[in-house]
């Protein structure tokens, strides 16, 4: 089943709602109520309801949400309910930092392979997974992976994401600083890490800014 | 001057619109239409001209929108517009990574000063900044760093975060998978780079977990 009028900047907002109720079940919660999630996660709790209400999840006055039934249903609707297998390129500082990050599992993502191109990383075994030579990209295809990660320099990214997108790659996450241009078919998601810390002087009224 | 009314929705978009501004303006354009500038960056055109409006900000018909003139505006609304000067704490590889990414110099962010609890680190310069003692955090308040990067293991985050409240941080982006607990002066950011992949397969209905 597909929720088909949830607007964009709700699915924006399902994985920040997620992570929340994720992290609120491993401490043991069963039930939350819009006011705690919006305080736990600095957002509206009206914004939260409204978004809940698109899929029909209504809490119950006095006892909120149940977690575990909310939890599925945000994974149901995020196609988040089975694994993805995803493969990483470019194992430098982000993409080693990406392959020892807890949170893709979390999820329910399986980075199932990496890449690089370096004969010095090539072999190297960071938590369970051996870089493979770049080369073996078209292998993907025979092992269901369907989510590509870009960890590469700037000039090799849009080379990677078409070599991606050869090898059945339907979504890609881009953490490279520039826009790469791919089928219409494929989804791609472009990081910038430094982008939110744009959003940080704005709510910092007592900043050396000011004076 | 400060802009009032401006949603916070809005003020989690410009940095967005900033960075396609930035860069279609390093290739040389001098003015962009809503739609070119939607389609650049995979928005809506009407949510950009709605966003635009609530600074006064209206295109020329037939022309589009001054592209130098709109930086300096978004730049001046989100504070941008004198450079920030930021520290990083914790120096492996994600924290390197944040070192090397040109992306913060783009929105006029200096990264001053890098601490790790690491003899090994301490010490190791890495793009013309010195790994410093995270002993020597405090030493922060005398040089007018207003801003802190947290990219430590998660069980350090918090006391990371104290130290650099104490040390008179006011903006805090946090790259630690937990959140962290400040005054209510200091404004915290987290960044999960693991959750925009959590938006991916919504939007790939050709993926393996379609059959």
């Amino acid at each position: 089943m597909r929720y088909h009028k949830i607007p964009n900047e709700t699915i924006r907002r399902l994985p920040i709602y997620l992570r929340g109720l994720l992290l609120s079940s491993a401490h043991g919660h069963k039930s939350i109520s819009s006011q705690d999630l919006a305080d736990f996660l600095s957002v509206n709790h009206w914004q939260i309801r409204k978004d809940f209400s698109y899929f029909g999840a209504f809490g119950t006055p006095g006892v909120g949400y149940n977690i575990k039934k909310l939890i599925n249903q945000i994974k149901k609707i995020l196609r988040l309910d089975v694994v993805h297998r995803a493969a990483l390129v470019g194992v430098g500082n982000l993409g080693s930092a990406v392959l020892a990050y807890p949170g893709f599992r979390m999820y329910g993502f399986d980075i199932a392979a990496a890449f690089d191109n370096n004969p010095r990383i090539i072999g190297k075994k960071i938590k369970d997974i051996t870089v493979e030579d770049v080369s073996r990209l078209p292998t993907l295809k025979k092992r269901k992976v369907d989510l590509g990660i870009i960890a590469v320099p700037q000039e090799a990214a849009q080379k990677t994401a078409d070599a991606m997108v050869k090898a059945g790659v339907k979504g890609i996450l881009n953490f490279s600083p520039c826009y790469i241009t791919v089928p219409k078919k494929v989804k791609v998601i472009t990081i910038d890490i430094a982008m939110d810390l744009a959003r940080l002087p704005y709510y910092m009224p007592g900043s050396w800014k000011a004076k």
